[in-house]
């Protein structure tokens, strides 16, 4: 594979002693231009520094995590990059993909589609563990051998995915919110059934409850889920994560924090907690 | 005065521990609905906390502190309530009101409009330092006598103006990127010239450097300003503040921090040590 071309950077912003800064490029994977954005700590003047990924749900951007989490801060103590790639292509349009809110633009779903016509772009699942990596380590000062992952919602569910089919390639998982068992709610069936087709025996390689019923990866998952989200029993079932987790005797922490919703005054509330969670897999 | 009637809930989210909510009410001061924020810490459970209102600069709402400061995590840990007002009426509309992102609409400048047509309705001064905390004390467990203020960029100078007019009713104040002398600035003068009309002389009553020339407040005044920050030289103009510091013999702190610009990636780095500052005057 040849070193990927450098990507355009659209903006940069000091923020707590280090730099946050928006990318663009054009992606091999997606065959489309991408964004994405990376919080580079105080510590990358002087050393490679471990990465940890951040897959949003649906309807955001490249920007919101950054935005909204307070996540630098914390990020900046510990001398963790963050790393936030957009939630689907948005350059390259196909008929169809501005219909709904919860697919096609922004509701990439971390898949990487079979069906057409969305197999020729809608290829984030190798963007977000093969791509996006290989540009980080080869155009910032990231350790390719410290990487950690986490998400909210669809990023919940993306994270989850991305490292139990990769368990050497991330030292830690975590997720707000997760759509813990897409094959089984609304909004993964909707996703999986146009991007994948209508075979559901393909799902499964794309579904956090079944690949871990089916195999642990080791050390612990965090997983966090406010008890007042309106779209935990429909969409989310972290149940079906416990159940799974139980199965094949995987390591699960699920917090059930009571009243709390599915937006980021949520996530802000508990970030500290994940990022230390990170910390202590990937800075050692 | 009859007592303020209850604004309507829009939106509640747990929070740190505490309570985000987003209301709406009839306001006598702008004749117009109006929308605010507020976020309740803990300890508003037991007992009435200290008061901290954030102005926002051009174009933002009554949410964008809220959502972009990370300010929740600290004020819950200092017993702290923000309250943070929309930029001016939105309900009631006025010709020309969207004509420029820098006038009328999200850009009322705190400013108590004597020229028509503005008059009528962009009464921010009033609607921020006394209906608003008549409200507050009404209706949420604010301390009416523990009352703090800050703001960034044009509610920098909104902040600044309104603790400088008013120094027993506001303990503390603070700054980022303010307008410190709108008299003298683009922004300021396109404002200031249809708000209260072609005679300068009432102008200098919401400018903070002719308000401090004439008489120090009393304490210090604590303002970040971002060398990296584009409006520096011609619209902010901090060096106007200190001059005026330095004739009323005013304590002024004024950090300028390197390379940050004007945005809240900028605040957030900062917004702790605001945050601390104004706890310090206030909770005790």
């Amino acid at each position: 594979m040849p070193a990927p071309v450098a990507p355009a950077t659209l903006a940069t912003h000091a923020c707590f002693g280090g730099v946050m800064s928006f990318h663009r490029h054009d992606s091999a994977a997606t065959r489309s231009a991408m964004r994405f954005a990376v919080y580079t700590p105080p510590q990358a003047a002087t050393r490679r520094v471990p990465v940890l990924y951040f897959l949003a749900g649906l309807t955001c951007t490249e920007e919101t995590f950054m935005m909204k989490a307070g996540a630098q801060r914390l990020a900046a103590e510990l001398g963790l990059m963050l790393v936030a790639p957009d939630t689907s292509p948005r350059e390259v349009r196909i008929a169809g993909d501005d219909a709904s809110w919860d697919f096609g633009l922004g509701a990439g779903f971390y898949v990487d589609a079979t069906a057409a016509p969305w197999a020729a772009h809608y290829r984030m699942y190798s963007y977000v563990t093969a791509e996006l990596p290989a540009l980080l380590a080869a155009h910032f000062p990231a350790d390719p051998g410290a990487q950690g992952i986490f998400g909210h919602s669809m990023g919940g569910h993306g994270a989850l995915v991305a490292a139990l089919r990769n368990p050497g390639r991330y030292r830690s998982v975590s997720a707000f919110a997760p759509i813990a068992a897409p094959m089984r709610c609304p909004w993964g069936e909707k996703a999986f059934s146009h991007y994948l087709g209508a075979d559901r025996s393909s799902w499964a390689a794309y579904d956090a409850s079944a690949l871990l019923a089916a195999h642990a990866r080791g050390g612990t998952i965090l997983v966090d889920q406010g008890t007042g989200d309106k779209f935990l029993d429909e969409q989310l079932q972290p149940d079906a994560l416990v159940a799974a987790a139980r199965q094949s005797g995987q390591q699960l922490e699920l917090r059930m924090q009571p009243g709390y919703d599915h937006g980021y005054y949520f996530i802000s509330t508990f970030i500290a907690d994940h990022l230390r969670f990170h910390a202590e897999r990937l800075c050692r």
